[in-house]
């Protein structure tokens, strides 16, 4: 068991990196949470006892079971609670005796039904927590992700560990990031859906993942809060040491109201929000692809400091267009300096006063090859703040030539971005092609493809809107530092 | 021969429905355009004569060359010209005697080199076929793609014919929106790219197109104009009879750059195009992935007049984010009505006070097969203009389970699509899955359901900022009307 990384009085150690969990309501029917939550701890291979507990069995998924939280033998420092909201208040009592430390209260349908009589168990079970002592994450959340310790919510989750800490009020939003984002390559520290937030709120876990050593970047999506003073502190002292990317959920009327009906969270000023999250120097993101899409730019990119871009790859109208789309968002394509003009002149004596930024490939002819040379313009000449580089989806050649291109330049941009002389970011589109579309070599060629930029650590956006936008935050955040 | 479609003094006929074709140039060299151009005509099925013109040999690709054009036996409606520069002037005198009536000039650096000499040539050039009559696609283009005449540009387009038709400055991105497009449903009845225009323009492709029976939207891509009150006319002709969505190349100042370097354009005044497009009521696309997603819409969807949606499916968090960005895009989403609470009240007894617009299937718990009839509760209820529907992509089952989840929500879809009582507009990421993901069941079935949708002629985006994005300027598209 990895002890290592537990701070003492931090109650979230516990949650994040238990000696040992009991799964209370365990179950051996699948397409139960009480199954679901005691199969991720054996799939996943958390090392420490795992107690599941229910009444009538005897043993669940081939763990031996407990009729109830007493009869547990030894300390138990996580229970994840999956028993119905009438259940709750017996099964706290038994906590103290078993020095429980953390109570993940996935139970639900409590104040977020908007019932009276739902609001009022709430309340009851928040002071009688507070009363012994057990803290609360939750209720209504799917709780924790922490791969380092075996624990997960949700399946094919990665194994492997990562830097990016997870806050998120919405367990199903938190698995489409982490599901989404693992095929763009990113890997998670630590995650936490929190729900209803009776407890153990934002604000503390913005600080206890300020102060994580294996969080490098912060990925939070936030519906409502009650403290505003308190997350505005906790925020300022995240986002002073790491960069925080946020959304905030519950923006105009019915987003409002499907806050209230999915954590009873009060939605708040809009304004307000978007004040508080500029103050701290927060990033937001206004979906979870457009938060994937800056992440993928902090676990790939150095700081980048100035909007000033050389593109390059595939034709004509390809390169108009997205010259036309990054100028849209804020970035600038300065021209062609004298002196990229003069090592362009020794290079292709035909071409050089032709060529500019954006550079067509597609008017290359006899000196094709010669393209593979040009990154390394841009990359020597100072005016450039980095690379967009462009995979000529769109060269008119017959398949078997056409696959030889697109591999040679996916090579070419993994050969210069490994020198790491300057950030460079890619497009290539895989046009939301369908299993069947696969069969097209260009397709397939195209997904084979995607995976190796990814592996070598460069962003790999669908096309300069997507990129643009992204890149644009990212660089307007390293400006502000 | 389809003679039928075509109208006595309209050159474009010709081009787009040709007896007989040459192919000036050709060659059996495979990474050359007089090889690509030939064997186009050979791959699709041009059923008429046709004519390969190269001195040096007796056959090309199976098919009996000509020394000269002069040497072809019979008339010649359009000749495909692949030679350089240099060898343009000789071949138009050799056109009157084969009654030669239109000519592709995929000849390129000319008057977009920016160079003297080749600007001088570009005028001779077309002085002489002016004084021939000799009318002219190009130079500098990738010229015809007409499926129902067997007549393409590129490789792996469509065989089959379709309803679009497209007018592009640019080739490579004409090839972009055919391919990426008909993974998303789209076929095209007339496709020209026209490069530098300096006979047959876009003013004269739109006037045509306006009149085609078998076009029933236009696709257009400009980057730069010579007549604007010719071009406003037919714009005006055009957008009045059928929807135009059209890109403007060159917005920002690289763009304007480069779109000197490709087609040797003017890109003029944003502001003026602008107003053009908004005062002939052309829908404006800031790329081509965006075009794609309106062209869907026009594909798929009756004529919408209303922003009101129903959205529905996937959990609290999915629904929130949706809504918001939907209202940010300019959507609305009305919460339910009294009588749609009185028909919930009797479907789930449970639940009836809890749901609202967005519809959460993550809370249905024990009546989540009543999610099924979701859709028909939104379609009876004339609150609603029409209906997005998310797939549960975040739902937390094991994998048999949750793809299973995923194929009823799809055919789900599928069947309340059929009905055709109210517009439905699906939502299923693909999340840029490459191709060794797809060893994954749940990426695999993804990529497998998507095709699903696609083929029933329901539009499918990756997430709400796409869809919203395109359905609001449908929505005001039919709005004006």
């Amino acid at each position: 068991m990895a002890h290592l990384e537990r701070r003492p009085g931090c109650v979230l150690d516990y949650a994040f990196n238990p000696s040992s969990v009991a799964v209370v309501g365990a179950s051996d029917q699948p397409f139960s949470f009480g199954y679901h939550f005691l199969r991720h701890l054996l799939d996943y291979g958390f090392k420490g006892p795992i107690y599941p507990v229910n009444p009538q069995k005897q043993s669940l998924q081939g763990v031996k079971a407990y009729k109830s939280l007493s009869d547990v033998p030894g300390d138990v420092d996580l229970v994840i609670c999956c028993v119905p909201t009438g259940r709750v208040l017996p099964l706290l009592e038994e906590c103290p005796s078993k020095n429980v430390k953390v109570m993940h209260l996935f139970t639900a349908r409590l104040s977020e039904t908007g019932r009276p009589q739902a609001l009022e168990l709430e309340r009851t079970i928040q002071n009688r927590a507070r009363e012994l002592g057990i803290r609360i994450i939750g209720p209504n959340c799917m709780g924790i992700y922490s791969p380092s310790s075996g624990i997960a919510f949700g399946y094919g989750f990665p194994r492997e560990t990562g830097n990016i800490g997870v806050i998120f009020q919405s367990g199903g939003s938190a698995t489409t990031l982490i599901q989404n984002g693992m095929l763009q390559g990113l890997r998670f520290s630590k995650v936490i859906s929190y729900g209803n937030a009776f407890d153990i709120d934002e604000s503390d876990i913005f600080e206890y993942l300020a102060g994580d050593p294996n969080t490098k970047v912060i990925a939070a999506y936030i519906e409502g809060v009650k403290d505003g003073q308190k997350l505005m502190r906790s925020l300022k002292k995240a986002a002073a040491l790491k960069p925080v990317v946020a959304i905030k959920g519950g923006r105009g009327k019915a987003g409002t109201r499907a806050v209230m009906s999915h954590t009873a969270a009060l939605a708040g000023s809009l304004d307000l929000w978007h004040t508080a999250f500029n103050q701290a120097g927060v990033i937001e993101a206004g979906d979870i692809d457009e938060m994937i899409n800056l992440l993928v730019l902090f676990n790939c990119l150095p700081p980048i400091r100035g909007g000033r871009i050389g593109v390059m790859g595939g034709g004509g109208g390809k390169n108009v267009i997205s010259a036309d789309v990054a100028e849209e968002a804020g970035l600038s394509l300065p021209p062609f300096s004298d002196d990229m003009r003069r090592k362009l002149r020794e290079m292709v004596p035909d071409l050089w006063d032709w060529v500019g930024n954006p550079v067509d490939f597609s008017i290359w002819g006899d000196s094709f090859m010669k393209v593979r040379e040009i990154p390394g313009l841009f990359i020597e000449s100072p005016e450039f703040d980095f690379l967009v580089i462009q995979v000529s989806d769109d060269n008119p050649m017959a398949d078997d030539w056409w696959v030889n291109i697109i591999k040679m330049e996916v090579e070419n941009i993994v050969s210069y971005a490994k020198q790491g002389r300057k950030p460079i970011v890619a497009i290539m589109s895989t046009a939301k092609a369908g299993y069947s579309d696969l069969e097209n070599v260009r397709w397939k060629t195209i997904a084979e493809q995607r995976p190796i930029l990814v592996d070598a650590r460069i962003p790999v956006f669908e096309n300069m809107a997507e990129a643009a936008g992204a890149l644009n935050k990212y660089i307007h955040y390293w400006e502000r530092r």
